[in-house]
């Protein structure tokens, strides 16, 4: 079989979300081509060499630049926080990489763009990684809307909603630095729900927006602590938070549907909760990650006395990637959608076609997000043509 | 027993609604004052006799102005269409009566503030009927709010979803119409959640909106038929429809809240979703009217491996309302939150004490939403004191 | 109108929702009969008349037999203790009434068998009070079932589950004691899912059972408090527990499905959790009397990609009496059950057809639950027709 | 690392789930011993030879004589049809191998007897694969139970409801002949919820059993298809289902609370539900195993007005085994369990404890199952302690 050498930058979780999905791919599906586990890339060299030996990354190097310049590499996978993406992505892009990106694109729709046209005049493929559009159950949303199901679209009713940074004492990780996070719940929440609105519903015509911030001060954080979601303070020392806590947005969609999209890490309860609901003029459709291998779907074309929201379980044979796991009612988890999203890649290199979503999509997240904030800063809608 | 006359005017679905409800507040609460159910008033005298002879009203009137005129009457109960209300308050207050009125309280807010002008300088009670207010279980968020159970609250996320017009051929009834409604689910809808969100959360500040208009041209209706989730069509002739389809609002609340309302009748598989989620820096609730009997309650004060939303059946004796009728588990339903409101009502008045909610917050209510529409109007957000 | 008189024996908790049924019944259906709330009858004069001036009741009288022996009585409405029904219905049966029965019919199948007889052979109309069946949610089952949209049926899981008594302080009431209830929930919760079983599945050809008796003594209660679900009492004095507090049950129907129904006391969180699934070889059904406006549907005839539990919200025009109430959404509670079976009742009686569930039903039900406590008693499986 | 050489016998859906189990292991947990997989043993050379290079097995079989034979192999991990449990185990106890076995344990109580005897007398640790038990939910569940928050238990309400076998053109696979398979879903299905049984709430006393036989008949399998869950047929030709169909079950357990077990392949929409309710004095928890990473606990304990189901999501730092793999509310699937087994297996033997469930709760297991299909046999209820 054909093998491709990849190169990780980043060892944190996505290092990890990623490692799994390199690795467990070709246990479940046929792959094109074979990954192999080249090189990994970190700051902090002990750390790291644990991470590429439980991983089974063959080598570890701390400068990125190294990495993207070396020849045997095939595929860079970015996985570090957000702010490194820009550079990464053009110099990958410029080296002629197949490029793997984590989201949110980058600290700014302006670098987004930037990254796009580094990655349109290259010839590697490229792959911003929404990984929720690879749950079986949001495939089926798709499908559902693609063959017309629901009929015209009147709403996207979105929300990101977390809670892991409610406690006044969790510490200032680098999500919550403007100038490494670029903004907070809007892009690291949003993004994802941005992506499923467009990819469900279409493109963002206009939005309004309102932020809040609740919590201005934070201890600094312990920077050898490893684990984002665990993170501890070195002290009494506090620094400003430089990103929103919460940002509620209304959208108008290309094709006439309202929308909304709330995303916050205020909301105590909600752990990982990706939600949207789709009306149609047929149908509707209700998704939860926290249930994430459930679709709700309410159909208008049932007889009129046995109309309601049906619980499909998303693990038929039938349902996309599922035949490759287990039997129905065999429950998959977070990390399958990542090895989705790595046997897709792989596929999409191997065929020469366009992986979606791409840079393009990722700028064009961006461009939603920023426009948002822009609303909340002005108090004024904001038409996304107003933007390029 | 103290007794007192009242007079309906409205025969349709809250004529019913609150008739049902002089009647059986006798029954299963003990009542200061019995209401004598004197005179109904509506348009169609046969209609409305029909409706007197069931109900057990012992007059008939088809002139408003009359009823409220008369010297026997006690207490005015107005259920007609939105844009009777200003009239009739106004007259009922200088007339010296106690006011029971339908929501949403007028067809704009400077109507609303006249009202309200109105029965300040009277000496009868007033209330507005925000029903839900008097649903157990939203008694119980009240109450777990007031005791400090939820801590600082973050978030309003509401949201009031039907979906009885999603049929091009419902016809152009006075709901459509912008003279006889003032607005469409913005008011109809939007008024419950956002009073809900007053009541819960407290006084907005500033809002921001967007409103959508799917279906523009509708048959004009058969005014012989009554019954408004039934309407039918008396042809082909249309007319155009006056308000709007769905009103998405974010808003920003007094004490830093940040929130949104959504309101929609184009929502399918939602018939009566009044809906809303509270978040706290110390738990959480959540409500969804279609099951009205339960409230959802997440208290981050629980052991930290036993956090969950709870769903709370607010049927138990100690629940608002529920020792007076059945045992636990034994669901009550619409209907009965009018029986309560009667019930206070009827105390209020007895004691001479203030009834909420009453025409004062039915106009904070329609500050709030006239805010969302000149939002929607001008695409910039809206103060709320800049509309005094 | 033509009208009838109604005696009601029993004034406490079903006493009540008997009324209110009588009551309620006219307001919101076209009766063909008026039903005259002539008079009560109850044991404790004094509660008697309050209860009977609450609820329009014309007269008291503590004797039944007086009652009874009425000429200008035409419908006796059984809402005693259990004990009594059996002399109160043959009586009536044989003074020519019309009987309204509260379940469960009898503290013997033996009992219920000479009830029936006595119906039987008398000219009025009688009826067990099986209310759930009244249900719309469990109307549309049996629609469900009758159309052939489960096919052949595999399967009922039935379970009546509630808490009332997990208390130990709770008093010796009549429903534990043997000779005034029978038995426990045996009786009083498997009664209503063996009549549901019966009218959604068919005849039960043989059972096995287990029984728990987990509390065996308990305080005497205080005969002056009047409520059940709250009742005190009296001192430390206590009796011993006459009935079982937990019965399981499995079931092999005439028809070859297998099932079982489970009935306890000592269900902590449930409340009136009067459940069953019922599987078939093309569909499935769930029901929750909690949750009692909803029936979860699931359809093996949808697309396989699309197959899921379905919530339907009865609450549409088309639904089983629910046109005669409130729009979609707007949930109907626990008594309205009661007021479809008064109007049903009516029916039967004006029309001289028969009403279901009668004591036909009563009695089938009672020979369904002796089976299960004999088969608890021997340890044997109990086939119905060696109890003929 | 020491290191210790795996054998697995079997290699479709068990050999699949144990493999990528043995697998993954490592890169999500600290383990003591690094497993080697040494050999693959199947009876189609070629699929065997396709599963050993997918997964990595370094060599191939088809004799497991051989396998359980060899020196160099540390560990056994059968995960055959349950025909050959008995034999395969006996020998590898002899041979002094540490046995990782799928349930259910045999085709017989009397061979489940007959490999603990073995196993007991000879030295290696031995598991019964029973993964549910290792869930983090059901972990949760333990947890309460140990610390006493259910208080004395008095229920279990266990049931697992499949479908997968409902049409009447699926084959007559070896699940659906005794002389392979033992039974049907009394211990396919019934085995795992006995065991969750046994394990949350004690040993059982006695049971009662009905079972039923739906589709007698049903055409032979196409032996070269491999995947259990899409077998096909390979003709017209018909043989005798020699198992139940479906197997509902009382239990008395030894501390007195009352079961039941209902089991079936007849239940439409339910695809892997596998559920129990436990009921206690103090609290009560639900799960069911299509939503595996919840939980529901209801607690006495909570005020009055607050208390209700709550639904736990197990996905905390602080669950059972969820530190080692995503944040809050990422979910993981049911491979997990089976990595968790794996892992807790290794620590048992490097530190020379017993592992839990092992054959003794084999055995244990296989008594109560067979004592349901005796009672349902004999219409009798049956004593465990009548079976020794």
């Amino acid at each position: 079989m054909k093998k491709m050498n990849v190169a990780i930058i980043g060892d944190k979780f996505m290092g990890k979300a990623h490692s799994n999905a390199w690795k467990q791919a070709g246990y479940f599906f046929d792959l094109p081509i074979q990954p192999v586990l080249k090189v990994a890339c970190g700051r902090n060299a002990e750390q790291l060499k644990e991470f590429a030996q439980r991983w089974g990354w063959e080598e570890v190097e701390t400068d990125w630049r190294k990495v993207v310049g070396r020849k045997d590499i095939d595929i860079v996978d970015v996985s570090t926080p957000t702010y490194l993406h820009h550079d990464i992505v053009i110099a990958a892009a410029k080296a002629g990489k197949h490029i793997y990106c984590e989201k949110p694109t980058a600290v700014s729709y302006q670098e987004a763009k930037e990254m796009y046209q580094a990655v349109k005049a290259a010839k590697g493929k490229h792959y911003i990684n929404f990984n929720y559009r690879r749950c079986p159950a949001i495939q089926l949303a798709k499908r559902l809307i693609d063959e017309g199901k629901l009929g015209r679209i009147y709403h996207w009713r979105g929300a990101y909603l977390q809670s892991w940074i409610m406690d006044p004492a969790f510490p200032l990780t680098w999500h919550l630095r403007k100038e490494t996070a670029g903004a907070g719940p809007q892009y690291d929440l949003g993004s994802h729900n941005v992506d499923l609105a467009r990819f469900l519903v279409g493109e963002v015509k206009s939005v309004m927006a309102m932020t809040a911030h609740f919590i201005t001060e934070r201890p600094l954080p312990d920077e050898s602590v490893a684990r984002t979601f665990q993170a501890g303070s070195k002290g009494t020392e506090k620094g400003k938070v430089g990103v929103e806590d919460a940002a509620f947005m209304t959208l108008e969609f290309e094709n006439g549907a309202l929308g909304a999209v709330e995303s916050t890490r205020f909301a105590g309860g909600r752990k990982n909760y990706n939600y949207f609901e789709v009306y149609g003029s047929k149908g509707s459709i209700l998704f939860d990650m926290e249930r994430m291998n459930e679709l709700e779907y309410f159909s208008m074309e049932d007889p009129d006395y046995a109309q309601g929201f049906r619980t499909i379980l998303a693990t038929e044979p039938v349902h996309a990637y599922v035949a490759n796991w287990w039997p129905p009612g065999h429950a998959i988890g977070y990390e399958h959608e990542h090895v989705h999203a790595v046997v897709d890649f792989l596929k999409a290199v191997d065929s020469d076609k366009e992986m979606t979503p791409n840079l393009y999509d990722g700028m064009k997240v961006m461009q939603v997000l920023d426009a948002g904030l822009e609303s909340a800063r002005t108090g004024k809608k904001v038409a996304l043509k107003d933007m390029e």
